[in-house]
């Protein structure tokens, strides 16, 4: 099966809804700029090639956070897009906080997760300095999987790509014309040289994004999945971990004890009273 | 109008209640121990005093993590309330981690938010290395308000006392011999020395309470509460505040393009599939 027939779109439809999408949702609230953080991968990337079309370049910034063990081909595929697009950024290296906590004993989920927060940390500040909201980067898949950190990378105001699979961030970058090689390397979250999303997660994206669409969009049975041609044993890992993780896609649970609690009966959307 | 009064409930009732809470919710994802950011303030103290309960002294640590601006009383207050408990404590100074950002061209606002994401970075860590749920301490009048740290304070695995006013949290701590000078003492931040909550406000807990309370438990109109004899400038601030932070009580908005969209039409509570 084909991933990319099986998750075609029409581009131009789709493309010019997200960047009418970010600029209602960026205006409504009183705000005409937008920051980012930009990894110089594929997802960050197109999100501020969509901004630069829904703000202008003048209202963008991205923000190049490295650590000390980051890539520098990352950096560099970031200063390209920066570049390439005119857009405004700074670079601010997170070593000196994220290594004020970090010792020697520290393994790679919790050095992931202190740097995914601290990047955090600065983008939601500047956010406050620049009078810039800070959009969102965590694609569909990444999203379902549970394959972010909670707090860290999945923290954003809003999300443009927050429904798009791994798969449709590619089809929309290549209509968006971002950079060929950022589109066709190697995923990686970026947290040391080499490291691979795919040799993390033990499936590849295409597989993980025809399974998560049969089970989540088609709401196929997992037998179903499983006789579509998938192993079995993945099609219910990746069940599993959608699953397990949806905690990481909802606000804390309070205890409720009133008549009317956060989250159960006072519910709101996030633009109410605003016409 | 006293709030004591108005927000009075059984005590007995509410404490066995959230006790429960904390054991069912912490046990039923697998943990046995809770971790929790005690700034020596009530909010916080109750939440440990609650956890002793449901968890046992020995599955309940304390993280102290001051700041080279904090008050010495403050950190003071927090080693009274582990001793008192007996239960498991660190004490991790953030000041490395914060100051390898902060710079001196920093308002308070930003400084404020910094430490409080710091504290939520080392909280989160911690509670990976130790096995042991974050446990939230804010409060339903911060909560409404907005007046906490996105993905700061705000964040946590569960909240026991979202539900309750800061009154009820004071009449829940007086309840469960949460030492009487913590009750007592000035609410606090406690991001500089001689900070308070009341008076950056602009309006005393009480009245924000009896304010809160009758806009939205009981659904009076701001003319029937200003009817009831509060001040129509608090009452409307109080209001517009509820109303522009509601992004905070929500995961960030996720522009919709398919047919099953993460917190749009893919909707599952936290526990989904279990049993």
């Amino acid at each position: 099966m084909d991933p990319y027939k099986v998750l075609g779109f029409n581009e131009t439809v789709i493309a010019d809804y997200l960047i009418e999408f970010l600029r209602d949702e960026i205006e409504k609230v009183g705000f005409k700029k937008a920051v980012v953080g930009l990894s110089g991968g594929i997802d960050s990337s197109l999100v501020v090639y969509l901004l630069k079309e829904a703000l202008g370049k003048d209202n963008v910034y991205a923000l190049i956070m490295p650590y000390r063990l980051s890539s520098k081909e990352s950096t560099e595929d970031a200063f390209k897009v920066v570049n390439e697009l005119g857009i405004h950024y700074k670079t601010i290296e997170i070593t000196k906080m994220a290594d004020g906590y970090i010792d020697e004993s520290f393994n790679k989920v919790r050095i992931g997760n202190i740097l995914a927060r601290t990047r955090m940390i600065v983008l939601f500040d500047q956010s406050y300095d620049l009078s810039a909201l800070v959009v969102g980067t965590s694609n569909k898949t990444e999203l379902l999987l549970g394959y972010g950190t909670w707090y860290g990378d999945m923290a954003s105001s809003l999300n443009p790509i927050g429904d798009l699979y791994k798969t449709q961030v590619r089809i929309l970058s290549k209509h968006m014309d971002v950079p060929e090689n950022i589109i066709n390397k190697n995923p990686t979250a970026d947290l040391w040289v080499g490291q691979s999303d795919e040799e993390e997660l033990g499936f590849s994206y295409d597989e993980a994004d025809l399974i998560l669409y049969h089970l989540f969009d088609k709401r196929f049975s997992i037998d179903e999945v499983v006789n579509l041609g998938f192993s079995k044993k993945i099609v219910n890992g990746i069940f599993e971990r959608v699953r397990e993780n949806q905690f990481k896609r909802l606000p804390p649970i309070i205890a409720k004890v009133s008549r009317r609690s956060i989250n159960w009966d006072f519910r709101f959307l996030r633009d109410w009273g605003q016409v």
